[in-house]
């Protein structure tokens, strides 16, 4: 697997064992990581840390995003593509969008470019975290 | 003037003192003001700390956003604009927008309501700050 991809998947791995929602995302540049973070809702106490946020949050203040490319577990909500197409960012790896369809259209309108790579570890992630947890992953997509 | 937008321009205002981008905020719910926050990108030197997501963020985890209304003195970006969406919230009441026209479209496509109240105040802050500091706007707008 992706080197990068399997980063954000640690990432998740991360915020589960913390007790959060576990979606990890980095961000990659140059072929190197330049930020990685993932969901914080519960550690953190927090609405807006979502996982690309955190990322972005961690990378800090880089200047231009144009040569970016984001990786997350999850596609990106509202708030997280929000960030892409106004930050710049080209490209967005996610790990899946089976258990949650995201800004997809929204990105690409924005002519960025959506790879999904579909994958099974992350989607296990989803099911099992929502199936013990449905309230938190409510909170966490704006459905309370 | 609006107490609620008056608040916001406060906020905007000590940002500004800090040394920061003069954009402020605030969440109102059942008439009483629940968060505010304002732009902290110089000050925590924080790519994500908009001033609406800084008051989302000081705001905590409130849960339903529905009944709430999110104030700002300049009209939200798309990072912004996609916590309103991804959140729920209903009613975007902005200072201006001759100084960044933001997301008001993207808002609008998905049923919010925005009230823009042109004030004179809100547009001598911005002009004043970008005519000193146009690199850190031109950041803040990710347009490097």
């Amino acid at each position: 697997m992706d080197i990068f991809m399997k980063a954000a998947i640690d990432e998740a791995k991360s915020g589960l064992c913390e007790g959060g929602i576990p979606i990890g995302s980095v961000l990659v540049k140059d072929g190197k990581i330049i930020g990685r973070g993932h969901n914080k809702r519960v550690q953190e106490n927090n609405p807006i840390m979502h996982a690309e946020i955190n990322c972005l949050y961690n990378a800090g203040r880089i200047g231009r995003y144009r040569e970016t490319v984001l990786y997350s577990t999850l596609m990106p909500c509202y708030l997280c593509a929000g960030a892409v197409v106004q930050f710049g960012i080209k490209k967005v790896i996610v790990g899946e969008s089976k258990t949650f369809a995201g800004a997809k259209a929204f990105m690409e309108s924005h002519r960025v470019k959506i790879v999904d790579l579909n994958l099974d570890e992350c989607k296990q992630l989803m099911k099992d975290f929502i199936q013990k947890n449905p309230e938190l992953w409510n909170e966490d997509i704006g459905e309370l």
